[in-house]
């Protein structure tokens, strides 16, 4: 068993701690234009607007950091991107997970964000940590990362396990980033194109808590992908992926059923003491429902 | 790692498998007078008729086997038990868990139940083992096993394993019942009166099936005990437990939120080929809503 790690960041004020004895890091991802035309149209002309409510929805909802994306296609991402994220900050003292595939655009987010980001995302490929790692370093930030190597999603555990050491010893050894602030992606897949993809995930996800225990987060919602009732499924998936050692989940905190979920996990994992937090949340609604 | 082993039970046709590779059993907990005033008074003044009612209700709710208690006080337990189990066999060909803490009650509902009965339940305790496995034996049937001793609940995963080890040996090797037969009730406690406890439970589920591979099941509903939205947090622990292990449970088959988590869980965990019996069940439930 390895030392279980925190990851600590920054928003304008305050910190998130992603930890395995913490309560869960919902990472609110609807700040993206993919699958969004109109806001994809509205940022092309240049109209962040749209962000302000976003932003609103997913910290009401419960995100603990917030996930920016801003790419599309025929702008210049780097630019777009390191706006939202200066509007992002203005609007909450949330941490952010700067979301780019585009190595300009990650460095122009970091060199404008104000705390501790986390860089989302590198894989084990050794051109990609070698383009991002020197920035995560120089700008004193987290990242995450997915063990996959060439465009290839291994479907066993052994070598997704195996790709993590690599990306965990390269990270630390050769680019000097902290083991807390690698945040591994298991690698979630949906259920409907393979009946025993979870279970490669869960298990993978308990021998990276064993083994190296740093944190780890995955895109949730993408799990029951093409399945009817996608809500109630995403909020049976992520509590059975926390009791296998999920810390975080990059989610869409707008929806009730799958946030309470997370919550209710927390409870039980011991992380929401005597079940505080789940009373208080329980009060809120009921005073809510009856003004 | 110990074999996964199946349970077999039969009604008065067809059979229910529990196992670690096959779909959640739910045991529906409904018929039972504890804390139903009225259902009380009726089984006391010999009228069964309520139990049409309930029968219907869980099976339509989804469960696989149904628990059936009689404990009234002031009543003649054995032959009221016996009655309720003939008339629920009449009712339903599922099979039946015979749940009585009065041995002569056990004994009388054996005696006339038709098929492979769960027996509900022995402890660790010897006089307990001594006078109710004779009976599992001579009537081929499985038993429900909590590992306590002397009312005395351990707190500890490895006292619950090491009772669990007890039992296991005495009931193979002094009275011959098969360790498939035995199902192990891992003990869940209220999250609320302890901040700790689930993870014992866990820990203590993951061990049984790592050490034993034998089934388990429990009382899914106490968990959430004196805690506000208990639907909710019942949803959310069945699918973290039989993350950890857990194979079945008591438990009232009544509330869609809850039911649909464990097969939303059996989905994930590759018991529901291509989600085949999800999508169904969704088609089912649109269907019924535009009818």
């Amino acid at each position: 068993m390895s030392d279980l790690l925190e990851t600590h960041l920054r928003g304008t004020s305050g910190e998130v701690v992603i930890g395995h004895g913490h309560r869960f890091c919902i990472i609110g991802e609807r700040i993206n234009p993919t699958g969004r035309r109109i806001f994809q149209e509205q940022l092309r002309a240049g109209d962040l607007s749209a962000i302000e409510r976003d932003v609103k929805a997913q910290v009401e909802g419960g995100a603990d950091v917030l996930d920016v994306n801003m790419g599309v296609p025929l702008t210049d991402e780097p630019e777009l991107l390191a706006k939202a994220i200066q509007m992002v900050q203005s609007l909450t003292d949330k941490p952010i997970c700067i979301d780019s595939s585009v190595v300009e655009a990650l460095e122009a987010g970091l060199s404008v964000y104000q705390g501790r980001a986390l860089v989302n995302s590198i894989t084990a490929e050794d051109d990609r940590m070698a383009a991002i790692l020197p920035l995560v370093k120089k700008y004193d930030a987290a990242i995450i990362a997915l063990p996959n190597d060439h465009d290839e999603i291994p479907m066993e555990a052994d070598k997704r396990v195996l790709l993590t050491e690599k990306i965990i010893r390269v990270a630390t050894e050769e680019y000097g980033i902290a083991k807390a602030d690698i945040v591994i992606d298991p690698l979630a897949m949906p259920i409907g194109a393979d009946t025993g993809t979870t279970l490669v995930t869960f298990e993978t996800m308990r021998r990276i808590r064993d083994d190296f225990g740093v944190n780890m987060t995955c895109g949730a919602s993408n799990v029951s992908f093409g399945m009817p009732a996608r809500h109630t499924l995403n909020a049976v998936w992520l509590p059975m992926a926390m009791t296998a050692g999920l810390t975080s989940a990059i989610m869409d905190a707008r929806t009730p059923q799958i946030v309470d979920a997370v919550k209710g996990a927390d409870v039980f994992l011991g992380h929401d003491d005597w079940g505080m937090a789940w009373i208080s949340a329980h009060r809120a609604k009921q005073a809510a429902a009856t003004a």
